[in-house]
């Protein structure tokens, strides 16, 4: 179909560059990292092949959010979204953009979302999972208190959250010692995210928050196939939830979720997406340049699903969660 | 439907029992304990009145997996084992036999497997993830060389091997800090155990192997959704396999492994692992006590699927695999 | 869930009662008729029972369709309308209506829809299939020229039109002789409505009034199933199109149709259903009193979709096409 | 995949050509024609080129079904046959033979397939539905008592019997007047090989020879959406059944008969199927020269099922039913 829009579509600045290489192996590195640099050339290109009208695009990972010294990370931020806003300033009508934010100071943070929505028109942010903080081992998710202001300016500002995938960092990831390939978007990336999700959800925030709007790539990162079991293990046992938010997990994700097709592009996966979220929270994205937009506009254009609904999670959903 | 079997169904001994507190709230325990330590009251009204004709028994968890000593783990697998001939003898067209290995040592566990198949009458072994092996810090998982012999043992013998999920150690479940509720069958066991088979499959096993049987309860862990992504994310690079098996994931997953629906009564996903391993190879499963009989035997016995399927799935899957 | 809507639910009046004897066998019959003339008592008691806040109320079948004397026909209907806009005004939070309509004669069919929405403040119309038209054996389907002017006038009306199922008339069911059985519900109904259904969309009726909103009951008549054969049967033919219409029949039916549940109670076809035409124009109904509203809520509360599209089909969807 | 096997694949003699007119738009028909004369030249190298193994040949519609004289009829049929037999002498590994029968008389359509299972080593035969006896208005159904004796060979055979659809005669297709396009595959094949096959069912004939194996195509003529609905419309009423089979509808459709792809590459529809009847039942087809073999591969190869049952719907289904 023509005019699809995808959210999950990344850039790269020149400081940020390197942080995208050792996922592919060398030989794709050339072309990665034309890839991430380049906005009005191939990528257009790309996008008009293949009936993309629009890109949200941000910032490549895990960037802002690994850099440890608070005041490196918002130079960094500010630096990749004030790029970015002279990117979308060239062609509003193809390219969008989502603000890059260091996390690693919570008050900055929300300033610099502030301004990227207010000043720069930035249509939402993109964050690389937990961040960084002062040293490279403390790992900071946002569930925690000091980020309650912080998601109160979010619901304020009524604009959505992705929450994008990076590696655990050397010390949390054990479980793949021997076995580096199961890090990245073969599996660790899905972990990483789900459970950084499932903890925003049993936190509490969404009661705090009930209006926040987040985003998972990838088909959600896992979830849909889990979630059932999430809420239901060990149904006999009728105790009180052992965690601090009031509601199921199912609930929060149903509500207050949203996700992407970028990465996977798998019709069984999507079909299950549906049943359990339905397709008015689906969205179409690529994942650009880590993959390939001919890649997932042929599946999606095929993909055995409605019209009705090819056309909503390929672009009106899009229209409506951003504004655009 | 009448003559469910079930594949993971559990009991305890007195020595292991205790493994199995903590994950339930404690006014539950009374009641699970009771349950892990019956085999012919309440279990078989149990599997009476819901249309479950045998359930394969297996040990509960960590149980021996996690009992660092290597003459202790020995000790009371073929403690446990003894216990399970014996109950298994009373009622042998109700119950049928699943060992457990002390995997410390791979050696004695190949002997302890030989023992139960050929002296014991069991049809296959339950494993409980990885084992501690001398210190309880010392993580191994079973990709590792030291246990090339048993697998070829197991192939040989052309008996199943469950892959039952435990809990990461402590040291290694920093993801989870704060938020323990994520811990057990709500995350941290999938999570677990999805990567201890990738780890099967990405090793090269099933290229020496390639008829070992391996199942994974709960739909499969989180695989089936993922499975596609795995092998085909960053689908553009061309590069050679990173990891030392010669095929795609998915190969060995649709070709080594069988899915039980334990615990993760869920139609929908029921419906997306048809789709991505085919019926033949899911088998039903309570997870009994942790799960109710009734829970799984309601919903399994009027999921949507085809009758031809339900047959399957629900007992001759069963019949086939463990040549019951 | 609470608050559902239903939109094929059928009542009787004294004149049309017995059309709707012979569908079910004797021992059915009390029953059957004291539910067809109930609106406030047994009818209400079941919605509250089962969570339906509404019902759109509809005469049974054939009744006015089946009236072959023209001033009889729009005489029944005028009587079946005003009854229905009497026991609407007892109860307009719980009740509205659906014209019955003597389409026998277009203009008089035309003029009584208009006094329906406007003067009686019914929410669209309902009709049993094909009329007779002066003698028993002359069966009019609606995409004849004659009701050009009665479809212009339903598009500016902005109503939906039901197309309720009947059996064929003796003389056209030749294929079931001897196999009774097969016609109503069981078959016949599903072939006589799908057919008009797709005459209508071969005439061009859509193309000359695109805003036309056509409502099928059962899960859509079987079309859904067969949609994409009926456009790509032949498909290496690249002739032009045999029929008046200009589009594909699937667009027609993508476009202009909306599906309800009414006596299909099954997730497979449900789930086919939003694969095909989309979770937006699915309806709950339940076929009342010739289904059972128990057995269709029952189904349908826990039937296998996301909630969100429980939420559509049970009420959301009705509220906005009927614009409750 | 490579090794699929069709199951509905045509051919012509010159005596029957020229009922495969008239579905085509007159200027197909060339193209039409000289694929229907062909055995081993353009056909074998469709197979070739997209992974096709073995066609099991049948003559085209209606031809013997619509001979009303019965001399002819077995005349035409025996002289089909025995040209098919030698067609598949040339290359039995890629060619085998579905028998056409006379059945206008019973014992002759008896005699005939007895011969082609016998002598020239017949898979199975292959009907054109209904049968003209005596006079072209003389519609004959094969639930009728005089062919009991045939059923009961066809059993004892142990050979599968493909109902194939054809058209209804003029007398019997009022309903599509004015909208031939309606007519063979767009709709009418589907509705006079479903009511067939239900009048099959209902008449009590697999409660006589349970082993009877009827192979539907185009994934079952509609039946598997409606099936639910044929057995449970009215569930409220406990009547007796009232046709002569013991069994509902669904049980003989889940356990006599088998459906094929021809001329529906719909993985939506493909996946209902899966779900109503499973894939032991299912069975790849193209309904060649009608539809195109790379139109049926190309969709089949990539249709979003698991390779398991792909290899079972592309193959080995085919390899046990027909014991090839
Ligand atoms: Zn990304
Ligand atoms: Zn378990
Ligand atoms: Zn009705
Ligand atoms: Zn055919």
């Amino acid at each position: 179909m023509d005019g699809k829009i995808g959210l999950e579509e990344h850039f790269a600045i020149p400081e940020t560059l390197s942080d995208s290489a050792g996922f592919l192996p060398d030989e794709s590195w050339q072309e990665l990292s034309k890839r991430l640099l380049d906005i009005h050339e191939g990528r257009l290109r790309q996008m008009d092949e293949h009936g993309m009208e629009m890109m949200l695009l941000s910032l490549n990972a895990p960037a802002v959010q690994a850099i440890h010294e608070t005041s490196k990370a918002c130079e960094i931020a500010t630096r990749a979204n004030d790029f970015l806003a002279e990117q979308v300033a060239k062609r509003p009508d193809r390219f969008q953009g989502l603000a890059a934010l260091p996390l690693q100071d919570p008050d900055r943070a929300t300033r610099e979302l502030e301004r990227c929505i207010k000043d720069l028109g930035f249509r939402g942010a993109l964050v690389n999972g937990f961040s960084q903080v002062d040293r490279p081992d403390n790992v900071v998710y946002y569930d925690a208190p000091q980020f309650d202001s912080f998601w109160k300016t979010v619901q304020e500002l009524d604009v959505p959250f992705y929450l994008h995938p990076r590696n655990p960092i050397p010390a949390w990831a054990q479980i793949y010692e021997g076995h580096p390939w199961l890090l990245g978007p073969t599996w660790a990336f899905g972990q990483e995210t789900a459970v950084h999700a499932l903890r925003l959800m049993g936190s509490g925030l969404f009661d705090r928050y009930p209006r926040l709007k987040i985003i998972l790539g990838h088909m959600g990162e896992g979830l849909p196939y889990s979630m059932w079991r999430i809420d239901n293990r060990n149904g006999w046992t009728k105790a009180p939830k052992s965690y601090p938010a009031k509601r199921n997990f199912a609930e929060y994700f149903q509500e207050n979720f949203y996700l992407t097709t970028s990465g996977n592009f798998r019709t069984q996966t999507l079909i299950d997406a549906i049943l359990e979220i339905g397709a008015d929270r689906i969205l179409f994205s690529t994942d650009w340049p880590f993959e390939n937009v001919d890649h997932a506009a042929n599946w999606f254009d095929a993909t055995s699903i409605s019209e009705a609904d090819r056309l909503k999670i390929g672009r009106t959903n899009a229209v409506d969660l951003f504004k655009l």
